[in-house]
């Protein structure tokens, strides 16, 4: 009998599919993500995305790169082509958490009928400008606010919340990552 | 004698009044960004961005917010409909090294004639999909790749690298920052 149940737009055989896969071969849990940034001027730059490794071969479905372009507002001597990379740090975090609840929720047979993610990060650009060796470059905190729709008592939610902690985007700002980088001539 | 010098594409005159700013104000340096994400189905979600604080006042520069999806690939369990949260979160490493360095090379005098930065990030979904908990979800390492043009010897180059230490998202990816996270009911 083939079955096919969605919950929260997670088709959850292919989600059990993927977990059975997972843990009969822990190889393919191996995945490396790509970017390519392309300076154009000033603030402005531009990323594509497209290729990635994961479960055991390069994937090839995307048939055209995601274009993301990156600028600074005027008070940081841009001209608001597009949010700041700060801002997309914020943008990745709030998407890697709302898709972490999504996902494990369906697997638990959570349904949700909403969720809102809001993301404030908090920096002193002191760090970036060099200006004090004590301030930090980067955000010094990020508050997260979570609002969920759906019909769902107090341990469920308090459930929603501690699924946070299998997102890969929250650990990898709240944990160091180690980051190796090679400047070479073109 | 007024005089306008831009190098790669900064204002130095603008970027100089700013670091005098700060420098007579430190306040001025707070800045607070912001993301507001909206779950749509599955693994797709639409951030939104738009004001944000600073230099000791609220931006209106931007009359539209700044629209952002995210989605995963098939494999994922999504659509290819845009990049996932883990390459933003990659996206945004890469367009902040190529900013700071553009920003802090102008800063110096050394001009630049092309930047090209790539990022490569190796998670394991076991850490994600919580089958094996000494497995982290975030990522486990980031390799940087960034090729510079121009007329540069090696000295230059050399502090071309170096300059990727005041770059806020590879602080934030490196370094431990602070989340906090509240979920509460719409």
């Amino acid at each position: 009998m083939s079955t096919s149940t969605t919950v929260n737009g997670v088709a959850l055989e292919r989600h059990g599919a993927t977990i059975d896969a997972v843990t009969n071969d822990p190889g393919l849990g191996r995945f490396q993500f790509r970017a390519r940034n392309h300076w154009i001027d000033g603030g402005h730059s531009r990323t594509t995305i497209q290729g990635f490794y994961g479960a055991g071969h390069e994937d090839a479905t995307r048939a055209d790169p995601f274009v993301v372009d990156t600028d600074e507002p005027p008070i940081l001597l841009g001209e608001n082509r597009a949010p700041n990379a700060g801002e997309y740090a914020l943008q990745a975090l709030a998407a890697c958490l709302v898709g972490t609840i999504v996902y494990h929720a369906a697997a638990r047979g959570i349904a949700l009928q909403g969720l809102e993610c809001t993301v404030h990060g908090d920096l002193d650009v002191q760090g970036f400008l060099g200006l004090d060796s004590d301030i930090r470059p980067g955000y010094q905190q990020i508050d997260v606010a979570i609002a969920v729709t759906g019909d769902l008592d107090d341990d469920q939610l308090a459930e929603l919340a501690s699924l946070t902690r299998y997102s890969p985007v929250r650990d990898t700002v709240t944990n160091p990552v180690a980051v190796a980088i090679e400047v070479t001539r073109a």
